[in-house]
């Protein structure tokens, strides 16, 4: 392996996303043997010294670090992974791009347009290379979605619908804030399930079907005080527990969205369908490995909806992977974004959602939250050129 | 069966409702050989003599007529059952009411709400019984539904969502009104999806979990301009092809109801899903002997979404039909519903849902258009009493 | 309806199938209005005769007759539909012949082959018309497999598996014998299972995929004393509660069965599949109104399994019902049954199965449960001709 | 990491199992790190030099050889992995026993019983630790089936059916026998489908239910002849391409297995039921992170199918991996696997299945294919204390 060219890595933040990243560089050797690049885990930072060391021991990383600027000034480290809590990310970033190294983002990029807006600002001054870690893309699904979509096989696209329901945050007893709770409180996350969960449903959705240009959106907090587990009151609750929005895409379909963390029976239901003229796709992330797809050009007496089990190698991905038939899982998601990344240091191209991708939606999930507000439709202004 | 109390039927309309009417009134006495009524079918009209006089052959009516006027002035028929397009609902039904009869009407009650309101005020001035035909209530897994439900099983409600998606009028070349293609005029039908489909999704919600109270929708009519089968010309397309909302109910849930003629592998997609604190439910017309079922309080390793097929002699309606594992069809909602109008007036009790209750489903629905077409939330005003 | 040709029925037994050839009588008028036969109710019979009463009123039989040979000696029956226990089939069936009476016989055509072949030599005899309830033929989703059989779509068969589940006699304190019970009787009913379900299976998949050669066969009875309802004694089980065999056909392909009454968890599912070169469909009687459909020919990377919801028009016996999407249950089964009789006597042709072609799924049953006993292989002896 | 046990491997084969091995070694320290032994990767051997190289690169072995007796004469190698073809299963076994190496070697064990058992008399006279790699019983959904078998949950079994279904050799011009195709050759696989997928469908049935006592079976070879990758010529097919056998276990309860390469269709469909007589379960390999289970002590009209889906931290593994709803893929069976066996090493325990475990299912195997040959029962001799 000493021929690779390395990408010496620099992790911040220890949590779930922590784990999911480490182990997509890992992985990333062992099944993507023909990159030019390889990335070193070549220091993890966290500010409790003895569990980073114990984070590093786990995954493999080099060295530690417990204070972030202490990481990002290190000369030895070429691209810094963003892996805290929301109201970090911008700091975080701007200055990893002052320093001139390429950023991987944990989404949503930011907690709200204006620091999203700076960050773009940044990695764009500076010049480096961003990605944003919206991993279902590289579900080979969701990939072959893609594909089926650009090969125009749907027809003119009248109806795109998503949605991300969980059950997590029903206890009126779980409190808001603090470690592996962060996602509860709106000053660390910026929103609740608009921003933590249909980011995704929004991200994929301008991915496959182009900018959604308009919104009406509704929000809900069901328990409207939890107590905080780091001041240890119960305080009013700041996040939204549920978001419904509909939408315009700039190609003229009706979309549709829903997210929750209060559908009782779902643990991280995402999913999406698109109805076009010709044909209709839909997935979902409980039954990762399959894609449905309905073709109308079928011939009548045995058309129907076709369960596609996307494991053999002409589908995306999959021919690094094992035999037909065998599934792979949600880590593998991980794994196909920093192959992806690599390949893009490769090819001297960007790493798609860039900063600048990634904020078109930060831009929507700021025009839902403002339309729940005023229970008003908001304009998106989203740049298509960027989607 | 001479000894059983007679209800006499004159029918208006031979078409799809006609049929399925009929249907219902010619199988009770054989599945519900226990009640005291037993309808007859005395009349049926329609304006071609020629095609009236087969469809009372076929079906059994004693006599026919042409004129609906002149069905209603006849003294052996004790209920009008209206089957006629929807612009014809509110004259028929307030003659008929005048006139004394029993009304049971095709679903949606009417075109729009003041419609709908005079319908209501002559049926009580007139003290007849009345009911509309929101049959999907009457298949078992649905009633299934409404019994777990009021059970209290589910808990405290978060969420409703309803879906009807249909895929029959994508082709541009379809033409809009005429025979077998009214519900595409908007004169005839009142609204496009919105009244023939959401008004189903509509009824059995408000069933289920009680009045909505204020909506925020769009509409898409996405064929601007369909020939017209009447005048032979391309006009403008009145009705709405798609149509989507989002609501508060007065429990505090919130719920979501999409409907559309455009999403293509859809032939009658009606699902619905409540999610409680405690428990959730689930449906799908597609597999309509089937509810899905999850409850939290299961043992957790071993918890998961129940696959109920509901064709047990204990379930609702099915110690009527055959055994356990043998499902019934569409037809059967209807059948039902006649069961339960004819033991109404064993009961003296009203059947539900009686026109009063029906002209609250008129109200979401107007609602839904308003607020479409002004882009802003409208209230309902559904009286919650009567729901 | 006074230019119709009558088929005068005279039905004998009034139990579970009773009910299901008296709906399929009264629905085909409705929906086969062209046809050039009607059946006419002329009379039931049964031994109680206040039973018999009551269910000739509520099926509207114009007459009643308590013993079988008075009904099969009147002049104004056309033809006997034998729903006896299966002890009686063959004397009824005879006698019936020699009456010259067309007979509709419930499966399985007797208790035993000998009793079987006598049966055909009386019809045979006397020349008359015959048809052996086998109904799941007649579900418009195995009606489709047998048109895509047909049309040589799944290429060379390799595999041909079919299983009928049940639970219904898991528990040792059901009686057996009796009312109701008889098919727990092996004096009554032949054999469990092997009669009862499998003789399904058997003729679907010789309709289907041609005659079986061979079987080797193993059968269990799980609970071996039961007390029989009509002597209160304790007595030893008869019956087959399992019976699994394995078999070739005669075009090359592997068979597998299984049948079981102790499948806690399944109602009634009949459920078959057939692995050809090219395609494989299979099918499921609790979702009866689906196919499923895998092409090899389509597209590699959505190649994937269809799921034909048949309910469309040009789909088997679907234009004379409702519109796409819109089921049908069980029970109608039957009502084609009733409608293809009524064909093939406008037609003047066989309508299968015959007896004759009933007797080769008879002798498929008979090889089982000799192989079973024998723990050998067993030829069928079916002859090919008339599957 | 400097604190931890070496388990110092030594792999043998670097095709298909090579990889899902060394992933499992690879992986086990970032997912367990609470384990004592950590693998170290010391060696892999396989006869191309230039190949193993590359394979050592890409997986992170210190070493290669070209010679497996070099391999296991080396003093730095604690274990040797087999992951040859099944002809030199034994050899290489035997040998590495008598140097006293623990053996982890791919199932099947060996080509027939005469081998497997040599190979269990040379472990057992070493003393040496051994495991065999039916590493589908470490998928948390068949670990999850176990512990519900194990509570007595399901009472009484009454019936255990399984299938292993593919169909990658339906094509006459597929060659047999040489690199990537050693199992279309007898000598090489010693049997078709019975050792490659039969066995896994054997071992997980002998884990949940006891042993099998008596078999009936039948093969098939479709293809009689196909062109030799290594001769170049047309000759005689020695597998069986399909193998279908019912049996019975040591508990009364029913087998029945069907394995074949011609389901036109499946690519790995795995699936296995148990039925008993409180409860349920089934699963299927396409969708793994589901387990399906049914109970009938629940409430009468909410009784279904309950699909678990299997990813919670109480579930079987799953407190390693991410969170609820987010499924893991078929190669973390051999991560658990290998996690398993380093516990087995901490805890002075046999890891299971051991090679006399797998020897278990060699007899049934055994007994299948002279059952098949000899169209009679065979009875398997299994010996129930080791299963």
């Amino acid at each position: 392996m000493s021929t690779k060219k390395q990408l010496r890595i620099g992790l911040i933040g220890t949590g779930f996303m922590g784990r999911t990243h480490s182990n997509g560089y890992n992985r990333v050797p062992n099944f993507f043997p023909e990159l030019e690049f390889t990335p070193v885990l070549k220091a993890v930072c966290s500010r409790n010294a003895e569990k980073v060391q114990a984070f590093a021991d786990q995954w493999g990383y080099e060295s530690i670090e417990t204070d972030w600027k202490a990481l990002i000034a290190r000369d030895d480290i070429d691209a810094v992974d963003i892996c805290t809590p929301n109201d970090s990310h911008a700091e975080i970033a701007i200055a990893a791009a002052k320093a001139g190294k390429m950023i991987l983002c944990e989404k949503p990029l930011s907690r709200n347009l204006a620091e999203g807006q700076a960050m773009v600002d940044a990695i764009e001054k500076a010049g480096v290379q961003s990605t944003v870690w919206y991993n279902y893309r590289r579900l080979p699904a969701v990939t072959l979605a893609k594909q089926i979509v650009d090969s125009g096989k749907l027809g003119k696209i009248y109806h795109y619908r998503a949605n991300f329901l969980q059950d997590w945050t029903i206890s009126a007893d779980l409190p808001q804030g603090g470690t592996g709770l962060w996602r509860m409180d709106s000053e660390a996350a910026g929103s609740g399930v608009t921003g933590d969960l249909l980011a995704h449903c929004i991200d994929t959705a301008m991915w496959l079907n182009g900018a959604i240009t308009d919104v009406s959106a509704v929000t809900e907090t069901f328990v409207k005080e939890r107590m905080h587990q780091l001041t240890g009151k119960v305080q009013p609750v700041g996040i939204d527990d549920a978001c419904i929005f509909h939408c315009h895409f700039a190609n003229g379909s009706l979309g549709l969205f829903e997210s929750t963390r209060y559908a009782r029976g779902h643990k991280a239901l995402y999913t999406f369908e698109i109805n076009g003229a010709d044909a209709s796709i839909r997935w979902d992330l409980h039954d990762l490995n399959r894609l449905e797809y309905f073709d109308h050009r079928d011939e009548s007496i045995v058309r129907g909806w076709r369960s596609i089990i996307v494991t053999d190698g002409d589908q995306p991905y999959m021919n690094k992977w094992w035999v037909g038939g065998l599934g792979i899982g949600y880590e593998h998601s991980f794994i196909h974004q920093v192959a992806d990344f690599l390949k893009s240091l490769e090819a001297g191209t960007p790493c798609s959602p860039t900063f600048k991708e990634a904020l078109q939606t930060q831009k929507v999930c700021e025009a839902v939250i403002e339309s729940a507000n005023s229970r008003s439709w908001k304009d998106t202004n989203v740049d298509g050129d960027f989607v």
